[in-house]
């Protein structure tokens, strides 16, 4: 067993090279200000072609699925046993930061490359897993990749979902990218509970709270799960702006806005009952190609995003979205469509494994916290899967989804250790 | 003086070579399905060329002011007369209608050529006027021509109106349609009060009440005035929509739907107290290369535009507009900012000129109805700088600034005749 202080000095050994997978991914994935890797798009697989190449030189195995997710193994000694799976995914929002899924998969790397500095090979081989299209932006289709490695996935998305950039169906961009869609169309699972030790997701957390309390680690205890509609419409009627009284009026706009504020206030008076709810419009725009000073709009494509860690809450919070569309719409003179629904459920992280990273972050003198993750993570999947699931969050200033988000690359390290620590005490 | 009947026959004579302006006009400045006519741009300054080529062939006097806008006249027989204007605006909102604007000056013209046609001269010249630049919706500064023209244009707009589409500044495009700014900038009248004799604007109705009370003519009484914010911006906080708590959220969508429904109830309550008034959010959009399903709104672009018949009304929106906002702007931890208000005020039509419509409409047996615009027009400038002004509208079906305007050719025949009445029993 590696002493604590060759642990650490066998990860301070490895940073630097972490540090710089960040900065040639960072910069090589950056339009504009912000990060964008789209899944099966130029930017993630730049991501997944940089991480490939780093993991042969480290004399991994690595092999891709079906859907593109990435598969880079140290074996263990053991022939047959399970194996660890340290993973995070590959894609970015739109306009995003660095860290947002890149750390946890360098984590998985560096853990590897401080395994080999210190000369340790393990029964269990560790397998960094670079997980294909998490984000829900892209696609409104949430962990396309975990879930399709799991054969969890609907097959049905492959022609309904869409990217919101291309408008090119998911199944296109994976035939594209030059994966293959048969097994994922027959629900192949490519890897399952069976063969995976344990899940383990290092990740930024996406929230202040690590970096308001001066934590600069969290182990996480449970995972929000979501309803979300991705493509909204409420059509009204377009007329102009002076002539057309207030009740013959469809003003879009004034309904789709009143819709947006009766959620809003039943979000207050939940949170006050004590129900666990996040809410958010994050996409609310008239038809830039019609709308005008001086014309009522006749259109607004909204996004609905619904976060709770409870399912009875998500159910609830879907349900009161629809009858006030509808109570609006008769009111307003509107239509409200909502397209499909994406949901994902709560999921719990395993208790044991939750109980060793506490353990081994008090022996490894790093200062945590135990939390709930507010957003959804490909950890989930594997949890819903009925896979031994952990998570670990790094402080990072900014929040996440936008382009300042700031891990700072100690804080990284210590993440690294509680792995390096997990792994090597758990034999 | 031409009888009643000579008159409907010299206008029935006319109104062919009017349908095909308006066929000719409307499919060239066709953008995907609407009319666009955007001001010093290429479809305006199509209308314009094609009207100016007509009124050449019928030996009118052609002119342009500094401002591009068109002066077609037909010389009356005392030298010294002050002359009629029959005139509307060449511009269109994005994606309008045809009839906007356009209407007037082909009824202008097809007066002109009636006159014409029944061997007539008058002692007053009549000018056919295209009038530039009227549409808001472009440069967020209504009535550009005309204000011009009167001199009682603001020059600082020269600089500070920027075209939405461009973003270029409305001097630059002025000149650039090969236009003056010299006397813009100097306030320099063109035409004033006392070398108008009257100005007449024949406009489709732009509102439902001719189409459903079955009325092809309206005699306006008077024109609301406006008070506009054309680049309203809310600017919260992008974060990520899972992990900020309700209370840390600085989300422009709900800041900017609660002062939306705020300024609703208001609207509502004010009409219930017999205040008039109508109010419009017509843009409303957060930004597509920064917003996402995941990510709380950082950022709302909107435009208010508010009408009402009372100056007093106007300014106390105005107020109550600003007031909610710093209000929800402290609440929500946004802030609101509404860069420049562009105004319009109310203005009557002369009672005499109002009084002799209604007479002309009963001789010529025209079915016809008193009613305020809901709109502005070019005309309420010419009524604030002094000049005898008057109003006809024509039926419209589907309302306007949208394409599917449609103004009969028989109704605008009907105002035509009216224009000729006037002018023939005016002497």
């Amino acid at each position: 067993m590696i002493e604590i202080a060759d642990l650490k000095s066998a990860v301070q050994t490895v940073l630097p090279q972490a540090d710089h997978l960040f900065k040639e991914i960072g910069q090589r994935t950056k339009v504009g200000s912000g990060i964008c890797r789209p899944p099966y798009g130029e930017g993630e697989q730049f991501a997944a072609d940089v991480l490939a190449a780093t993991a042969r030189r480290m004399d991994l195995e690595v092999e891709s699925d079906w859907a593109g997710n990435l598969y880079m193994t140290y074996p263990g000694t053991a022939a047959n046993a399970s194996r660890y799976v340290l993973g995070s995914h590959l894609d970015s929002v739109p306009q995003g930061g660095n860290f947002d899924g890149l750390a946890g998969i360098v984590a998985g790397l560096s853990t590897v490359a401080a395994l080999q500095h210190a000369g340790l090979r393990l029964r269990h081989g560790v397998t960094v897993m670079g997980i294909r299209a998490e984000e829900n932006a892209w696609f409104g289709a949430q962990h396309i990749g975990s879930r399709v490695a799991l054969g969890i996935f609907e097959p049905e998305l492959l022609d309904s979902a869409r990217r919101i950039d291309t408008g090119r169906t998911l199944g296109e961009h994976i035939v594209e990218a030059g994966f293959d869609i048969r097994p994922i169309q027959k629900r192949t699972r490519y890897i399952g509970p069976g063969q995976i030790k344990a899940y383990i997701e290092l990740h930024i957390e996406q929230g202040p709270l690590l970096e308001s309390r001066a934590y600069p680690v969290g182990v996480v205890t449970g995972i929000r799960g979501n309803v979300r509609c991705a493509e909204g419409v409420c059509v009204g009627r377009y007329d102009h702006s002076g002539t057309v009284p207030r009740e013959l009026r469809k003003d879009a706009v004034m309904a789709a806005a009143q819709l947006a504020i009766e959620m809003d206030a039943l979000w207050q008076r939940w949170l006050e009952e004590g129900r666990d709810l996040v809410l958010t419009f994050g996409k609310f725009t008239t038809d830039p190609a019609a709308h005008s000073l001086t014309t009522i709009p006749g259109e607004v494509r909204f996004s609905f995003d619904a976060r709770s860690h409870s399912t009875d809450v998500l159910a609830a919070v879907k349900a009161e979205l629809l009858s006030h569309a509808d109570e609006i719409g008769l009111r307003r003179g509107v239509e409200f469509k909502f397209g499909r629904f994406s949901q994902g459920e709560p999921a719990a992280m395993t208790d044991n494994l939750r109980r060793r990273l506490a353990e081994g972050a008090t022996e490894l003198e790093i200062p945590f916290v135990e939390m709930a993750s507010g957003a959804g993570h490909d950890a989930a999947d594997f949890a819903l899967a009925g896979v031994s699931t952990a998570m670990i969050f790094v402080r990072n200033a900014n929040g996440s989804h936008n382009p300042a988000e700031d891990m700072r690359i100690e804080d990284f390290g210590l993440g690294v250790e509680l792995l390096l620590w997990l792994l090597t005490r758990s034999e």
